[in-house]
């Protein structure tokens, strides 16, 4: 085991698990098509007999936000990663101790000089520069070695699906890969050393399970590289949305109703007008909640149906006072009596009635609109 | 003493108190059950006889902000870390002086090159990339170490309770866990090292006491660890609130009351409408204040019950106005009359009361309220 | 191959690409013109018979947001990097293994010791502080070496024409120039480790399509250096743009027109000021979306078109007005008749066709609008 | 002098004058009164005969900002230390020259190597993390060394005082206070050394002198420290106020008065309403200026008036109206005359009058208000 | 030339420039008239016979933004120095090549080894944490050295004059400062390697010209130093301020004109009030553009007459009906005759002429306005 190089655990300023593979587990990449040269034949003779098997756990302690328009959350998580090499047994007796503990940095050198491997990894979906508040690598007699890491980062969230807002489900990943491809490193689940803590700070969103994967992707090194993932699912107190957009929407549509009562035309438009820019200043509140998707929102469908019905609306009373300018005042006041007294609410409701059934069919959220 | 392995006080880039443990006092992991193999029983081997004794203190210099919204706040503190080694004992004599010093980082190297252990902790709660004005280590003649550090960083506040907001008691944490499990490392409090400083530059804040706390939390290896909290409680300066909400609130309702005895239903029609318009521009204001909680608060449900009246007042004025033009005056004035005269004003202070009553009762707030 | 001086790879604190270039590609600086000293003289005979050619793939994973008024937008990002040196070749049977891998800051330091070459580049369009999450080199018998990097950046996109904005297409790219001038280094890009990954995580933008380029730029040393490009072209999801501002804009313009039909020029006047200072109010909002231009764009026009158009809708009104109360009404009813019927929305349907002859013509985009 | 342990200047990643001290100027911790054993015996003991006395100069460059909601300010400061040690006596004729000069960084390592002493100290208000832009020491055959640093800050500014907003003058510090106990480390200020520089590029504030201070504070050991400050004070232009809050609000007064000339008094109600909600807006506007004090100032004393004012406004008309409408017109009429004739602009500056009284008597700015 | 101390460029984490001057170019303090002791006597030895000439050149590649409020830009720019040392000189043809590079970190700790000296400087204006792209030096057989680096970064703009805002010509620089006075390093400036990039990615500001400067300024050791300066200057696009701010504050103005075509009293006030609200919206507006000045710009002075001539307009009517309630209408309208006809639009552009004079006068910008 002479000559074997390693990558370090590289913790200096934040860098976090980037660890270079020696003999066995090495980090090569799929460059065969390139114009220079080919690799292939060069990496299936350095794959090892068996890949190296990792145990990998995240446990998310803190959740510091999360920024549904950038599509990312902060967290503060601890991860886990445990691996046997016989490389690092040690004699108890001999030594005087059963148990061995360097700062991760430390280890890497140690490691370095030794000729051990540390199984290199990535956080897949980091996002922003990293913070590490403790790294520390313990290993036992028998060869086997724990890796323990608290780090504070943001973390891409690049599946939200707005459609259904704020009545929505989302899922959030924690995502490790291995630099080393498939054949090289392994990942398996430590279930126990998963999940998320009882404080997370998080107050908007009801965080209701989470599970670990582990599956296969595109690694650094451009070949397919085993990768673990805590995921968590969670959807959004509600309580905010129906106080300060939905509660004062129907109020303001509640008083534009019970002007109908005062029947005068020139006042309805007045009011209509006013719906409508009301409306329009709610549209924009609700526009700098979201990115700016490619697709319609429940809550952006919602807003249009109002802006549509408010439009109509001053086009109704602007035609009404025609017909009583133009004689007709009797005929006015037949069609308005229908319009007053069951149209205007009939027609917001049927319109919610619709949305419902367009956004949120065999949907278990029905119940909760 | 030979072979000892220590991580270090990694100081660099502002990681803060990651101290490996050696001999004594290692990190171990609880990895008992998961798939890979189990090591308690090494586990148990390890452990030394007694756990080595920490006194731990924390003093708050500066509060450098409390974001409520995000559910932290910035500190500047001094912590101190007092442990006895005899490994570190030296003759005061023989060496020509009775102290010795070094910044963290060098004791720590320091430490590794003799085989001297160091205790390992982590703030808990840190959610911010901390930065390390100052860190160093003395050491007297009787083994006796002193760690000494001032740190600027962020901490997680999740304990906020907003319900009496913005009467609300919250209490803030400084906490600090140790890396090694409780039968490893044990915190005791220095109470003549912990506390908050003169001029902590918090204006918003009334900070009433403090207090320290050890308790056990599961720390990063998995294992219970001791953990030193210094807690400090606080409720806010009322000033602004009563300035920059309630007053302005109260204005709007009295000119509202005034408009009653101008004695046109159309005129209160708009006043009522207007008002509303005016609570939902303060209804934003306040949950730009707050985080998008799950609960009711107080002045959210003052709010909604001011927003419930104007709507009623549109409704009733839009009643009394069809009643006139029925023929029905003389019965409009006179139930108006109550309304104007005591009805207004005692819907108001009767919301406010029952209010009180649901949020604060059994509180010493009531007074102030 | 004694005494080769090399610079490293320096990747503490985030610094990316910075490798010293030893005997064969130094990084000379064109100096001749300045008063101190020529070296034009000394560049020449320093450079190789041939250049290095250095293979360059990047990979974009993440898109962390595009400002467009800050012009520059975040990326995650794969580098990678090929090149053969005879002087990394090693003898696989006598080494025991196929590959040989190191991070990145090892390298540089091995190679330095070792007198082995690094081909030195920069990140010609970075904006800001970066991070590394990995940075490995492997290399094997033959001596082809592959240096693995995933970069969190801001990238500078200085080329945005926001002349059709929101209907623009915009190119963005990463440039990658070399230290050394094109006589010592030259890129060929590597198509298969170039692109831009499956999750993205933006929401605002739809990407086209993406090519690598490589030509010749200044480079650092003052000299012409190859450089390495990776382009791609995106266009924007229009839905926020007509849900947010041209509907609203629209119904605002029905609304006018609407009151139109109710023929009395002081209200006219009245709705005519208020939507110009909707339209006031549209303005500011759109002048957040963009930098403050030195050009006009389409919805510049747009709005400034309707300004003209309220300004002139409350002139002509006054006028009307001063008509009819000069005893000219049936004058003043006949002209009216014809803006009402037909003047007000030809006008508004023919500005936004000649807008779309003046900034669209001979455009794709043409049908979009 | 031998086994002199030195902690160094820590200048990686931005900490800046952290310096241990050994034989001579260690940084003992007061420790006597806490459970585990008391240390002031041991530090009698190793207090010097005579203190080190160190020379310290601050000199502001440049101020990058004043956060006053945040009570911190920007700064970029020249800090010199300067001190004598016989230690670092050098034979200039052999050494071949009269000044030796290292970076900061590799002083504290030259140091430590020849047991060499360090005076350290901390920024007592430092708020955030600090960028050294430069850190050098020199010294000379007499033994006498001066550390020059010029560092980017953000320092506390917790005195700030708004009772007088925006008349107020503030007091700003940077105080630089020693790691070691007086006995061990005493400050002299080093007047020339100190001051403000030419272009700090500060617009808002008029800075008007600034002295030195040496004072004692409880240091990072617990005992108490010799602390060095810069002061600096300062007034506000008060431009900015004038023409953004003062003549707009003036300005409406003076129209709500205009409009008692027209006599209706519901006009004048609307006038009321419309001037309060106004008020409300600057209240806002005012509120978001200061941090949320926990006491009244000029400036919100100042509105609230106003706003008594506006609301008794709105009473009074209802009740002028309810008399006239009871047929006491012509009484409504003679109250009416003084308030529109001398009441109103009396009412309005007696109120000044009053609170300049409260706030500025015995003021040097009575004059400027 | 043994025993040479030389200060390192400490590129860690981003410092910058800072080497220290050994033998030759030391970095003396001017300590003469502090209370401790002089050190002119030692200083004046100290000095070599000639001062080291340094060419310096900065070259800005990307402008990344110009914050006027904080009176600040940020820049990437590559800066080079270059300079002549016999003792870097070595044979090319024993060595085997004509060229040496290192990176920066690695060339101080070479140069410190060998003894030889490094020129020290600081970027005198940095005012925020900078980055490091890049930083390489390389040396010729004659001992002629040249230091390349490209570093991201935030300069003070300190000069600022917002008189004629926004038709300002402004002055930004980019001014480098040896640590070691004017007789130990003598700056001259490289032209070729100064000036400004291609694609600054600066959209507001048009970049009229640059030049270079030499000349003396208070260094870090308080002695006078040798300053390069890279200055240029700029005036802004117009557009955004014609379509923001005047287009929309002129339309106010018409339409306040075209109103008083109307001839009603009561209209005009209502118009006059709510012109006044909307300029003090504007005001608002321009107030959030610039810093807090101490003097009156052209912008506010305009805002202030359109303040001033919205009141008198509020006065001057209800003058006007007042007038015509007594009985003197026929007076009355002889006297709106001529302020509607020509007294209105005469006052406005009485005000821009003599603001125009006030402000431009003698200046180029006279044809743009």
């Amino acid at each position: 085991m002479d000559l074997v190089v390693l990558s370090l655990l590289r913790a200096a300023c934040g860098i976090f698990l980037v660890a270079a593979i020696g003999v066995l587990y090495p980090a090569p990449v799929k460059a065969q098509d390139d114009p220079l040269t080919g690799l292939d034949a060069m990496l299936d003779e350095a794959a090892p007999e068996e890949p190296l098997r990792v145990g990998v756990g995240v446990k998310i302690t803190q959740i510091t936000g999360v920024d549904q328009r950038a599509e990312n959350y902060g967290v503060v998580a601890r991860v886990r990663m445990k691996w046997k090499d016989e490389a690092l047994a040690f004699d108890a007796e001999e030594v005087g101790r059963s148990i061995k503990t360097l700062s991760a940095k430390n280890f890497a050198e140690k490691a370095r000089e030794l000729g051990v491997n540390i199984p290199a990894a990535t956080i897949e979906n980091q996002q922003s520069r990293s913070f590490v508040k403790s790294a520390t690598v313990s290993w036992f007699p028998d060869g086997t070695a724990l890796y323990n890491v608290e780090v504070i980062l943001t973390l891409q969230a690049p599946d939200f699906d707005f459609r259904r807002f704020p009545f929505d489900h989302q899922n959030f990943y924690f995502r490790i890969i291995g630099n080393a491809p498939t054949d090289f490193i392994q990942f398996e689940p430590l279930a126990e050393a998963s999940g998320l803590g009882d404080t997370l700070g998080e107050e908007e969103w009801v965080i209701t399970n989470y599970w670990t994967e582990v599956d296969e992707a595109e690694g650094i090194s451009g070949f397919t590289s085993s990768r673990f993932s805590l995921g968590f699912s969670a959807h959004r107190h509600l309580f905010y949305y129906w106080a300060r957009i939905f509660v004062p929407v129907i109020l303001i549509i509640i008083i534009g109703w019970a002007n109908l009562f005062l029947e005068e035309y020139r006042r309805r438009i007045d009011i209509a007008s006013g719906n409508l820019l009301a409306f329009i200043a709610y549209n924009f509140t609700i526009s700098g909640e979201l990115p700016r998707l490619g697709y319609v929102t429940f809550i952006d469908s919602l807003m249009m149906a109002v802006f549509v019905i408010s439009v109509a609306s001053v086009v109704y009373n602007v035609a009404l006072r025609r017909l009583s300018m133009a004689g007709m005042e009797e005929r006015a006041r037949a069609i308005d009596w229908h319009t007053t007294h069951w149209g205007y609410p009939v027609l917001f409701i049927g319109t919610i009635l619709v949305l419902r059934q367009i956004f949120f069919v065999e949907s278990t959220l029905i119940a909760v609109l």
